[in-house]
């Protein structure tokens, strides 16, 4: 039925929608399980849970958002990737407590619906969830011109993901325990507010006010600042995986994130415990070194803001080192468990 | 830890967060019930399964949000309804398939993070959750002041609810079946742009253009437009349930949002089938008439649009009508299901 012209003059258009539900759909289906029952209405994503189900099973689920990197993107015009930004840290995120995704809802907002512009967001989401093998079962898309800036947009999301409760995570941890990092793409998901400030900083001293994501640096082997920033946040659910078959016994894992280092080691360490982290022990990404040299950052709020190549740290038996490093290709052993209560860089 | 002082220039306010988690914290603690695991690090909400599985459960969930009515709340400086709308909708919209609430989690993004306000918003989303025995097990709260408008939020939430595949809703849906509907509070969280653009209209002309809210109409029991726009969407999760224990036997659920009547009813019919719904059967809310009147919409358009007094729509045996409007006081009978495939006033 043809949309009456009231509701389109009040800014929400709803041809667009419809375009981009169309451009969206092969996208959501790509990701689809057996698990994922269709045709039952539209209202809700069902997902049976009659093939992932043990007695003593328990849900993980976490909502997130990718903050201010949306703002980078809508400034390089790039949107196929943050969407996978999105759904590569809630893997993270439930990771660390020892769940596999089941399935994903995304949340967009924009101030304008442009149809393509949604569906390389959405097209990002399932992309990242097909990776992980994890169903996008639902999601919304609202058009809120007099919320949003212009241009601006928003993407949340929510993942549920399964454990047993015998193996959640962090447990075990002990002191002795090593601590094996793997590497971050580059900011991921956090920081952007603090290194959108830098790079306005520095694009004006290039006259780049207008465009300060092409400046192009030999700091970052010679990406540009827009390249450098909208790196895919990475997931560790495959090196996790094989950790796993590899027979390794995982104490706690820590996805850096907000709060970097100095925040989220500490949550899954028991009390009394801390940690040293090796410098130079891993790599750190050119972004970072750039950021804290441009930014002038002294290193505690370096490690506090961003994560500085630490994506997951990994809390492992100090027997079970070789293995680990052995399974995981660019894992680096960064450190280890200490019954000093803090967490120092040596 | 005192935070980095350029992290704070760059407009994240991490003192107000913590602020804001102290206040929210209790309010989330009181919607937690046994299945909420604590204590096992606080990335993901943890839910144990085993007091609600049974062999051949379905997960279903869904993601929304509150469009703009958040605007509506924002200029009339009331933040403690809309958490409720969100969690309320959704309870319906998974309610259609048949499932009961498991848990939720929200989304808010604000312009500038100010604790009191995300207090109330959260405080909304858990009074609804406890309401529903839903356990609000995650959320996250970002401050993006170059994303949104001054003064502008956003508040989504995602909730997973459970159902025993077999008492999935809709099923069996015959020619002949009563349609039954529980009454709305107003327009819910559907229209709010529309509704707005008429306010702005009628406010000009009462000179009232900075602060249309305020405008006190005899239409509307003389409630002001905003107390009328802010009615909390209603759930309708205790009612099914009561049905459910009357012995009624419920052959599908509309809950009638964007699109009217004429989008939702269709979306849980079978091919083939349609309804007529007579005029005058239930009581449309004075906020709808008012909005008809002044915006001059035509009957198509307002039930398209707008909820018109028809919260939720239950089809029934019509066997089963009168044990269903005994066992609700305020259901009204309201129409049949027929072999012509649309939805018919009449």
């Amino acid at each position: 039925m043809p949309q009456s012209s009231a509701y389109q003059d009040s800014g929400v258009d709803i041809a667009a929608a419809t375009r981009a539900n169309q451009l969206m759909a092969e996208a959501v289906h790509s990701t689809h399980t057996p698990a994922v029952l269709a045709g039952m209405g539209s209202f809700g994503g069902c997902f049976d849970l009659a093939a992932s189900t043990n007695k003593g099973s328990v849900l993980v689920s976490s909502t997130d958002s990718v903050g201010t990197k949306t703002l980078v993107a809508a400034a390089v015009g790039r949107y196929d990737t943050v969407g996978q930004d999105l759904v590569n840290h809630c893997i993270n995120d439930i990771l660390v407590q020892g769940a596999r995704p089941l399935f994903f809802l995304d949340y967009i907002a924009v101030a304008k619906l442009e149809p393509l512009q949604i569906a390389d967001l959405v097209g990002g989401v399932a992309a990242a969830c097909r990776n992980a093998t994890c169903a996008l079962v639902g999601g919304e898309t609202a058009e809120l011109p007099d919320v949003y800036r212009d241009q601006a947009f928003d993407i949340a999301g929510t993942i549920v993901g399964i454990v047993e409760r015998e193996r959640m995570l962090p447990r075990d941890v002990v002191v002795g325990d090593a601590i094996i990092a793997l590497p971050s793409t580059g900011l991921h998901t956090n920081g952007y507010s603090l290194a959108r400030r830098i790079v306005a900083k520095t694009a004006a001293t290039h006259a780049l006010e207008h465009t300060p994501y092409v400046l192009r640096l030999p700091e970052l082997n010679h990406d540009t600042l827009g390249e450098a920033l909208l790196a895919i946040h990475r997931p560790y659910l495959h090196e996790v995986e094989a950790l796993w078959n590899a027979g390794v016994t995982l104490h706690a894992l820590a996805h850096i994130t907000g709060g970097g280092l100095y925040d989220n080691l500490p949550r899954v360490l028991p009390d009394g415990l801390g940690a040293v982290v090796r410098r130079g022990s891993w790599d750190i990404p050119p972004i970072c070194s750039w950021l804290v040299h441009a930014g002038e950052l002294a290193e505690r709020e370096a490690f506090h803001v961003l994560n500085m190549g630490l994506g997951m740290l990994m809390v492992v038996p100090s027997e079970d080192v070789h293995i680990a490093l052995n399974a995981v290709s660019d894992a680096r052993l960064v450190g280890e468990i200490t019954n000093d209560a803090m967490v120092q860089l040596i």
